[in-house]
């Protein structure tokens, strides 16, 4: 059951990512929903809303939790959202005195989309390093070929002489900005409650979420259940990056079609010739840039988020952004792998 | 790492089909390779290209094939592609005189691409069936209470009433149609060797390629490596048959708003609001269509596919062609589901 | 006010095209719209039920009908739509007395979607013709050039030699199965009345929009007010056109960045370099392509078209059909243009 | 000929913007042009590249300069870009002598990206304001209907009692961020000369790109004539900005559909139902939210944009970033002018 080729068994090795496809498993999802609970009940007990003893017995059971996977995949199947199932079972486990303090006052889409935060503010992190090689792969390029000569090309014909460096440069130009973006973004925590008022716990409810987004390490902002513009900017930030990396794997495919301005190692293999050496990871950059460009339309037709809730709305977000950030892991990795496959570039 | 709802192991009961998602597990895929590879190999034994021997050790072989995945995964990081070591592996169980005539005159997208045509073939056949299972339920309905008046509206307003079988119609006219172009979408073998010419295979290629695609119950058409309508076509009906169906979903949410002109059993829960009855299925029509909607877009650009394969082109099919698949599975699933829920349909 | 490049004064010349484009003025839309209340008129008559009188009052004033465009647009601005605006002018010009009879049991998707349709049909007559055009510019190629040898590329690697013929085989593929498809294309009346019921008909409603589909050259259906099928498939037929040629413009740029196996007339100029010669027909063929690759999402995601009417899926529908239908125009212009600039292909 | 309906005689008025859309004129395209070659010769002129008596003429032939569009558009259909017969044209209004003096340097994509980035500049001022409107309108609700109930909505269900100032806070939250970002939005001259390395004008280049930017009030960065990421950007924040704008419109037709939270002045007319008045405004949005969503697809494509320049990338920028401005511009039109119809949001 993997349609998605970043989910594969054996196509993964080339589009998937082995560092940054575990923040999306169940588990990691299930860890992040628990570390919701657990800091929720945390800053109700420090608010007096909830007795302490009843956070720690949250605290307590959230750090074991192992839940029923097989009655948490009919429950979403019946309830569009694994929450209500997800806090059934936890509540079971917390036992019946405390369970009434858990999960207090928030709804499924806090749950949820703190999680995702939560992981997405980790791998961020992991893509401005990947950045990082990428630029210093350049870097070590421009040391070495920067003076070499290439043919500038302009509308696919040869134009006029450049140099490796002014490639180099242009490449490199927008991979900067995004790792300050990167490093820039906020995560927030998501907390609002049923209709996005806090109903249940006012009027101490914004200093709850405060606690709560300290507590994880998030962003506190007031909370976005049906504004969706933070998932708008990491995809698009997303999307840009693996365009400027797809802009790279498209140039050194054609120079590796033209052949004489670079050498490359690496190289996949054909079935049918033995003789050919293909450019493999340049062309998955190309194909990556455009599942991004692909999917950010998508991103953004959910921000037509109606009413308190959308659930087609955010449905239609997870079929997409969680792809779109292996997408854009695979193409950091892939750009480093690639960058470093580059034995010569240009003409003496 | 489960990065797509479509595979995850929760979010899969919602938005995922277990019926037909097992056509894109790994399993099934290497199974309709190996069926390739012994029909490809019978076929040219009919032709006295190989040994009949041969072909028949290569038919044993296959049929008791498992090969090591962890090897698979790692070559097609390489390779781009999973064929040249699935080749390999396969070539070493049948032995290395009978492996000289394994895989002749093939190269790797003929043994994709009809692995392709092999399961979205018999997938197709499920789909026409679900399809007659959602007119039925409409049928249903338009006997139950195709008299009951229902208010139509347009652009968001009440406009004058019509009847429930006014209503129905609109849902079935297009599904009718999808059925019988379900029925009618010819699936064909894929096979051309290295660049397309059956090169090695000269002048019994086109022969050998009929033989192929009777064996393996596909139409005989030339090769398509880089023309790639048939894909663009399946995806086409694909997304327009779960637009459809998020049309029934918007309307059927639409109603449950509203309140009075519809009655349904099942609905989801909320973790926050205990007297909700959540449409998710409806919603979810909806999300399921946006998707494709989007998907489609990049189907569409990977028609650019450059010279005589493209691999940026062709891996940007695989990214969106299978889940497309399985959000089209989901969506009849849901449609079937949905509309066996409704209890009561306009008013008497 | 010039947003479209199709729409350009000077941009026009690279990406509009004069024939087809016409076919989306103000003025086309305004006569189709004038033969669709004059047929209706016609056909209602010859159901007795309006006089024989008015019908013919009515077919004379929309002969010579020239709206006021001012109130037209202001109106359009209110109503989101401009036919009430357009009826209300046109019964002033008919008369009191024979204005009763006007527009009888339609309404403004009637008017409009009918309309698109007497205007698509003889576009798409043109379209054939020029893909004629292009296929008999591919058989020209292939007497002239068929034999000579061309190096096979996959996955922008050089594989194995292939001849001129073969290229030409993978390009014209898919285009004679367009031409069949443009030619089997039906463009059905669009005639359902306030809701889709012909309430004000009953019961010759059927009858009357059989004789308005045959007065008018097109197909009789049931009204498709809210099933965008027809839609979908014509967008769908546009955007593989355009992205079939996209992929020989692809080809032939990259043809001509090596330079060795074509030889090309024309070509563009720069205002940087006087030795250039821009391969821009093969470059723009790529650009309507991935255009055409762009709007088909938005015209799937139309489908979602919910209740009766849909004002917003419907609207989503003009701002993207009407300029996919001048793309793939510009694209077989430029496909027929660039064809016949190509002055040797392959070597002897 | 006017396939878009941003440039449409009639339908401009519903979906076009009377401010706006002259931004993208023939005429304010040249003019810009225009503005961009006097510049450069000014800035040439003060670093003795060229005599200041040419850089006098140039100007002054700049001011009165009407070129002969239908020499441009046939020049445009063969260069693929209108500036070669631009400055062929402008150089015989200077004259031979100081003629040769123009355009020293550039390259058509420094032309052609100034004028767009001169006159977003423009646009995006204009679009601030219109911002504030929409927020003042936002505000100017809350402090009349503010405390009045509204039916909190979840999944398309009654969820709990919100206030309406609840609901109010939800839409405007995302509008300041977009009002900031316009304000802080970098518009960056573009010069490069024919490769991007300004080699005619070695060593001088750079800082006449900065008199460039600062006589044209951009900001002076290298070259960006590959690495699109400020299109992909402004084109991000258009399409997020009609996207909140699209959520707004579509929970006004959500309420204007249960019709008793809610009471609008204005709103169209039916040509088939007397009786309605129909939220145009507020569907209008949503197709406008879902034009740009889809349009975005394209401009990230468009990333891919390989070696110097292409061609193709550059000219698909052309087909979707002017129409998403205009798009837009209706959006935040139309928010003001919906928000302005609102009698009383809510119940006491």
């Amino acid at each position: 059951m993997t349609a998605s080729p970043f989910d594969h068994p054996f196509l993964s090795g080339l589009i998937g990512d082995d560092e940054i496809a575990p923040y999306f498993s169940a588990e990691a999802d299930l860890r992040a929903m628990a570390a919701f609970e657990t800091a929720l009940a945390k800053a109700e007990a420090d608010h007096a809303l909830i007795p302490a003893e009843a956070a720690k017995k949250i605290a307590a059971a959230c750090a074991g939790f192992s839940p029923d996977l097989a009655s948490l995949r009919s429950a979403a199947a019946r309830d569009g959202v694994v929450v209500p199932d997800f806090i059934k079972q936890l509540r079971a486990a917390v036992g019946e005195e405390a369970g009434k303090s858990l999960h207090l006052g928030a709804t499924s889409q806090d749950v949820i989309d703190t999680s995702l935060m939560i992981r997405l503010k980790a791998v961020v992190f992991l893509f401005a390093g990947r950045l990082s090689a990428v630029i210093a792969g350049l870097d070590g390029l421009d040391g070495r070929f920067g003076r070499n000569r290439l043919m500038g090309h302009t509308r696919m014909q040869a134009a006029i002489p450049i140099t490796v460096a002014d490639r180099l440069a242009a490449w490199r130009a927008p991979l900067t900005t995004y790792r300050d973006r990167l490093t820039e973004q906020n995560f927030p925590v998501q907390f609002g409650g049923a209709a996005g008022t806090l109903d249940k716990l006012w009027p101490e409810g914004p200093a709850i979420r405060a606690s709560l987004a300290q507590e994880l390490g998030l962003t506190d902002i007031t909370q976005w259940q049906s504004t969706r513009l933070v998932i708008a900017d990491i995809a698009g930030l997303f999307a840009s990056i693996s365009g400027s990396l797809g802009k790279i794997g498209q140039d050194i495919a054609l120079l590796a079609q033209a052949g004489d301005e670079i050498e490359m190692a690496g190289g996949g293999t054909s079935s049918a010739m033995a003789h050919k050496q293909n450019p493999v990871a340049a062309e998955v950059l190309v194909s990556l840039a455009r599942f991004n460009a692909t999917a950010i339309s998508g991103i953004h037709q959910s921000l037509v988020h109606e009413q308190e809730r959308s659930g087609a709305a955010w449905t239609l977000e997870w079929l997409l952004l969680p792809q779109m950030t292996v997408a854009t892991a695979a193409s950091l990795r892939l750009a480093v792998e690639l960058i470093g496959n580059i034995k010569r570039l240009g003409t003496a």
